[in-house]
């Protein structure tokens, strides 16, 4: 590899000179993208993957990129990964556990309570199990789009109670950390509630919102910008996909569904009755609650450092983003963090460019001194 | 300025040739980001602005900035832009229409509706006034953040309905022009309803979503992904400001409000009653529905033409992402759009690069080439 190479291998991220742990034979019920991409990440670690799915044809692409060999018979692994889809997990998690009673057996599932409840209603043994939700951020995509590295610096939640045997609990950690993931333990209650918090209320927000543009004027829509662009980009979602996760977790979803409804018809109120005690109060309370909690979420390293931004006009021509980022390049100038926003209806884009405020002038300097327009500098 | 000047001047922008066709002096009434702003356009095309403002320091500051000179009691203005606070809107045009009766008075509020009803309810022959909101997509700063091009490729709202006079519409019109925006005619009332629909809206939904993480455990926060990032950016914005705009634009306002809240508790009452006819329909529906409208959304250009994705894994060590920009464009790779993402908790930066699909296999082996880790590329 070039000393070019700028990004360490998987195991190596999170902890410099830890060494994989796994090893043995991990097999992997269901070999669709997350399979795949478990295999593919084991198998750069030197462990023997063996996949099993129920379909031939999935397993032979998954087989043929590189996944894994094909499960066999006599196989006896440590640790058995359920990649099902969410409607089977439960069937084939006690499958798995009632064929291999020595192995740790984890499954992918984004939901986790419901397929437990399934399990304990079956009276199963249930010390062998362990629920996962490697949060990798593609969901779609088959054997073909699996890589070994969607788990790398990703949260993969650990599902645990007062009751999980520590060894089980540290088998599926040093999977977690030999992916490259960042291992996050919490009950079974606490994964849902946060995954509705974070990930399946806001899903329901922004396709209910864009929902409103299906058939709205194509005049109103043109004053759009690139708030409303943000604020709805995951209205593009998979409905067959969504429908199976909020039913998994309807309870929590549910409950903060009702409460923002709530939040939602008391700002209306005030704006209903501006001249009401208190009205305008309420709804600055609204902004400024949103301000707080929006801070709240983690950024970059997890930390919230100061930025200062600049605007770079870029004419989306051919080749003129290339040519500021070979500027940027040039200049060394350490960007932080980038965005670009387009206008619609013309030929600009604003290159939103985030840097350490000590370098900011010079940078802004340089890139003028270039021939490039900046259109505003943060105060 | 060097050949390497990318951004055409702001009236050549949208139409090649054309020549800038307001002259004379124009009166800005409110030195403020946007008053100084639209002075500073006007001047790079030679035209004599008057300002004017209550505050000595700001008008001071503008015109040290080169946004225009200050107003003289000779001046004979053929066009008189308003600028003030929201609040004071109504009243400075009637002095303005009272005092210039010649000149076409414009203003650039951000609701429409509710200075015009003011006006109107004072009896004033408003045959001179016309509403503009120029959507520059930056609210705050003053005249030392004030930049020409921030009306560049940006929708220009003209306010017109059937009685508005030709030759003063056409006037606001070559002013909205010579800026390099984009004009946009529609009545009062379609503009508050489609900034209600395309801003407003999508603001106090953000907000109330991004509120619910102000007293959530940080442990569930630590689950967010770039989704909610980006679904909740607009939470950052300033409550003042956003309780003047929402309150000016109360009426439509709470009607989409209410409606949304509506549709919020149908998809809930879908959940809470899965087995019930037509529930999983309902919120298939829901989902489906926000995917035609994110479609419809303006992109690039106002086209959606096809690009394909690869992402780069990039340390955020410092330099690496000023690295990958140089590589990018020593490969001359034709970059159409650019996203950033991180990863909470970890080094990792994930850049997904948006080319043209012919150009894709190049570009990812190119950079390859160089060391660096593709992620995945979209299928």
């Amino acid at each position: 590899m070039s000393d070019r190479s700028i990004v360490r291998e998987p195991h190596e991220v999170l902890v410099a000179g830890r060494r994989a742990r796994v090893g043995g034979t991990v097999r992997i019920v269901g070999a669709g993208l997350l399979g795949s991409s478990i295999g593919h990440a084991l198998r750069k670690n030197g462990v023997d993957v063996a996949l099993t799915d129920t379909s031939p044809a999935q397993l032979r692409l998954a087989v043929d990129y590189g996944a894994g060999r094909p499960a066999a018979e006599d196989d006896a692994p440590a640790i058995v990964v359920v990649c099902t889809p969410p409607d089977v997990v439960a069937d084939a998690v006690a499958a798995e556990l009632t064929r291999f009673p020595e192995a740790v057996v984890t499954d992918v599932a984004s939901v986790k309570l419901e397929p437990l409840r399934e399990l304990r209603d079956r009276g199963l043994n249930l010390a062998n199990y362990i629920g996962s939700h490697p949060m990798a951020g593609r969901e779609r995509g088959g054997a073909i789009s699996a890589r070994a590295d969607i788990f790398t610096g990703r949260p993969w939640v650990i599902c645990r109670d007062g009751e999980t045997p520590a060894a089980a609990l540290a088998l599926i950690e040093d999977l977690a950390l030999d992916l490259g993931a960042v291992p996050i333990e919490m009950t079974p209650e606490e994964h849902d509630r946060s995954v509705a918090l974070v990930s399946h209320v806001p899903q329901v927000v922004a396709s209910l919102l864009a929902a409103r543009f299906a058939d709205a004027p194509e005049l109103s829509l043109s004053l759009a910008g690139q708030g409303v662009r943000d604020t709805t980009r995951i209205a593009a979602s998979a409905p067959e996909l969504w429908v199976q996760i909020l039913a998994a977790n309807a309870a929590p979803v549910v409950e903060q569904l009702d409460a923002l409804a709530a939040d939602l018809g008391a700002v209306a109120d005030a704006l209903r009755s501006p001249d009401a005690p208190g009205a305008r109060r309420r709804t600055a309370d609204a902004i400024r609650q949103g301000n707080i909690g929006v801070e709240r979420l983690p950024g970059k390293h997890g930390q919230r450092r100061t930025f200062e931004n600049f605007v770079v006009m870029v004419d989306d021509a051919a080749g003129q983003l290339g040519r500021l980022f070979g500027d940027l390049g040039e200049l060394s100038v350490n960007v932080e963090d980038f965005r670009l926003e387009h206008s619609p209806g013309a030929q600009l884009g604003l290159a939103e460019v985030s840097v350490d405020p000590a370098t900011l002038q010079s940078a802004v300097d340089g890139l003028t001194a270039r021939g490039w327009r900046i259109a505003s500098t943060s105060d």
